[in-house]
């Protein structure tokens, strides 16, 4: 397949390379142009001049949120763009924009977190950006930043432009699993950036697996002593404060996951005493969590409490993707324990999941994720309502059956970032629709958005940036534009103008589409 | 087919990540174990402690080639050790290794290069390094820095042994390309040092296409001026200097490609006076150098004699790839000057590339290296009987006929760097056999090596090293070891130790494998 491959690649390149070529790049960015696209732009044809000591008013102004966004975003406007390669034609322009006003209506309190009910909508005009909330501040912002550009003669100019915008979806997120490989705190850092040049708002934190637990608790030290790769491969409660702080200020959301009750190896390095040992061909091996000793649940709830301590947000992702019972079902202890409580291996699966929902909902008051196995495979399973099924293959059916029960999901099927194929890859992303499957509009208005996942088995921090940006910016677009925003030609030359963006921000992007100088 | 893959990967993974893992890396790394594997090692089963005052006693001494690489391992063995994840397990030792002893026999002048018939050959012992030339102790020194090893305790070790190595090829090549994208000075200095710590000898500088003239010529100032992408996108003369001489302490070639007649439509951005105008269906364009004008041949002296100014090896690459000759056959002062002349369209390839081999042999004595299209589709073609075809594409077919008409070859089909599989992708690259094809044994003795080619359409600073790193390693191995190392299992976890290896020498590698630490 490598090989047939491999020669495909090949006839293109013949084909292409053929003929004569022009100096330049193959696809000219746009200049000025937006990712995601907004919902509605309206160009006027005229320009005006943006003054170099442009100010910013903002009403109400003591907003500490907007205040720092308007700090960078002013950064980005004037300094950065003088290095930027994307240059506009010089335009007639018949005033300058000396001061641009903001207002939003809404309060903004100085511990308000991004969450799943904020209003992301803004209207974006010349010289004034209006939005309910302060996160729909930050995304006009973002959008400002993008079509304010400078001359060939230096001169910063914006279109006069009404832009009327807000999300297709509420929930917009990237995974990084940071067990596989341990992924540098400042490559976080760069990978919020580029979330928030992009309208991504939830980075979802596959913190654990069997792998490593880089996580170090100050609870359970054990666990990243004995767990993590090596003791520099650790996120201190400092780190994720920051990661988590940084990210509130872009309105990201941080959203946890310490997956159980499989994909632990990693805590059985030193807390044996909530696993369970595996008898027949796994035999001595920790497999699960074993839910039949109060430890486990006593640990669970330790951890937690720690856990929702730095993660503020209201969801947590409780994973509980390919759960093999096989450790269960050969444990002796758990066996006993089924047969003393009047339950069969089939019910341990339900408890296990209802238990740490119920109590992550009572005691903690959050909302549980978790990957789609514990929808498909435990039918009927009593969950919060407001519960949400991450879907990661076959879509098609698994999406009909899963809002068919009420719930509500997010689509990372075919969203996949280490998914690599040579060149520009990013169209498979975008051609990805979270709602082509059959069903009513009732139960596809339960599709809550989506996820591009960063795997890291073959990810590391020196190619997870490059990775990600600017192929997840395809999925950004999908779930934040219009489901009628599929034309590729036109985001081909939109994209080419927004890696060269990102680039000049500095986020290591790979090339977008082709040769070229973004 | 993208999404056939998609589902192939997705059986893969969930076949993976069911049942149980234990804590860590899925390969284990090697300890102290060499990459590319040396021809023949002895361990005799003891060890030696390593004194971290360790003297390099060199003989002759004056030396500068191998005393810089003394300080440059030096540190590798010494300092940067001890933040590597590898460790050993502690091992008894019977004696402190405090002097090691390097002697080679071959003269070492000051400008002295390395060249296609230096002996890179060399025996390691545990106190003693000995080689014909510099060359051959630089690449023992390389072997020694990867078999010195910190133990748990911090201890430094180097196991009793006799490493007999030498190369199966001669030419062990990179080829980077320029053009497509701009790559900056500091990735391609981080490329060479990735290339020395796999033995790799030939930088082949693709420095021009059709897209991007990044050569600031100081004779021809206008073909960077206006031929580039943009004026801080190119190499300097003293970038290029710095870059060659970096390369030379190393014991890496330089070798130039100017491509010509074709790909040249950067050239032609300030240069049309030495282009041909097409006729046809490409009418206006300006396609290949025209031949018929006594203005290109200056062009061409004036321009290779600076080149050869600063790339002292003896080789040239002339390019010739892709001619489409359209655009001779449709321009009337080429057709005119063709019949003034009694040649056809046919004689007219013959005498460019003939003319242009024979002139930077005679005005220049340099030799050329042409892609395998000047030799296959120009039968019976004139060149120094030292000119060498590189091999692209159909090798099984091209190898026979190229080395049927005497030439040596180089091998780089199958080994595109920018063809891109999910996972740890190396073995495709390390199965390519350069000598896999029906011939004699006296044909096959023409395969005179082969190089990973990084042709730069997908590829900018921000990705091109781990794309590069640890896959190129595969083909570092296939031309440094014996034809009879192939065990992928083998190389598997070798090269997992590599790429630990490489990351703490500062190059961005992206994992080998799989999860783990490297």
């Amino acid at each position: 397949m490598s090989s047939f491959k491999e020669l495909l690649l090949l006839l293109l390149i013949v084909q292409i390379s053929r003929g004569y070529k022009e100096k330049g790049p193959r696809f000219q960015p746009t200049v000025g142009e937006v990712w995601p696209k907004p919902n509605s732009r309206i160009n006027y044809g005229d320009y005006f001049e943006v003054s170099e000591n442009l100010n910013f008013l903002v009403n109400p102004g003591s907003c500490a949120i907007v205040q720092q966004a308007v700090i960078r975003y002013k950064d980005m406007i004037i300094e950065k763009s003088k290095k930027s390669y994307v240059k506009s034609e010089d335009r007639a322009t018949s005033q300058i924009v000396q001061n641009f006003q903001i207002t939003f209506t809404d309060s903004c309190t100085v511990n308000m977190i991004p969450n799943e009910e904020m209003d992301e909508s803004y209207t974006l005009k010349s010289n004034s950006l209006e939005a309910k909330s302060v996160w729909g501040v930050l995304r006009g912002l973002e959008t400002l930043s993008q079509i304010i550009v400078r001359t060939k003669l230096n001169k910063l100019i914006i279109p006069n432009t009404l832009i009327t915008d807000a999300p297709r979806f509420p929930y917009r997120g990237i995974m990084i699993d940071t067990s596989r490989h341990f992924i540098e705190v400042d490559k976080i850092i760069e990978l919020l950036d580029g979330m928030s040049f992009n309208k991504f708002n939830v980075l979802h934190w596959h913190m654990t697996d069997d792998q490593s637990f880089p996580f170090d608790s100050l609870v359970y030290p054990n666990l990243a002593l004995k767990g993590a790769y090596f003791p520099d491969m650790i996120y201190s409660v400092q780190n994720v404060i920051a990661i988590v702080e940084y990210a509130r200020l872009r309105g990201i959301r941080v959203i946890p996951e310490f997956d159980t009750p499989g994909h632990m190896g990693s805590w059985a390095a030193s807390h044996p005493e909530i696993m369970t040992k595996c008898g027949g061909i796994n035999n001595g091996i920790y497999g699960l969590i074993n839910p039949s000793v109060p430890e486990s649940w006593e640990f669970l709830y330790n951890l937690y409490e720690e856990i929702f301590g730095i993660f503020p947000d209201k969801y947590v992702h409780l994973g509980a993707d390919e759960v093999d019972t096989d450790c269960w079902e050969t444990n002796q202890g758990v066996q006993d324990w089924l047969v003393a409580n009047n339950m069969d291996n089939v019910d341990l699966r339900y408890h296990y999941l209802e238990r740490l929902a119920a109590n992550t909902s009572s005691s903690f008051n959050r909302l549980p994720i978790l990957w789609q196995e514990a929808f498909i495979e435990n039918p009927g399973l009593t969950l919060p309502s407001k519960a949400i099924a991450q879907i990661w293959f076959d879509y098609k059916a698994v999406m009909a059956k899963i809002t068919g029960d009420g719930y509500r999901t997010i689509m990372s099927d075919g969203w996949y970032l280490y998914v690599l194929d040579s060149g520009g890859d990013w169209e498979k992303f975008y051609t990805v629709e979270p709602t082509n499957w059959t069903g009513t509009a009732s139960k596809k208005e339960l599709v809550f958005g989506g996820e591009g996942c960063l795997w890291t088995e073959f990810l590391n921090s020196n190619n997870i940036i490059p990775t990600t940006f600017p192929r997840a910016s395809a999925i950004a677009e999908r779930l934040w534009s219009t489901k009628e925003t599929t034309d590729i030609n036109d985001a081909t030359f939109r994209l080419e103008e927004h890696n060269c963006r990102m680039m000049l921000r500095g986020v290591h992007c790979r090339p977008a589409n082709d040769f070229g100088f973004c």
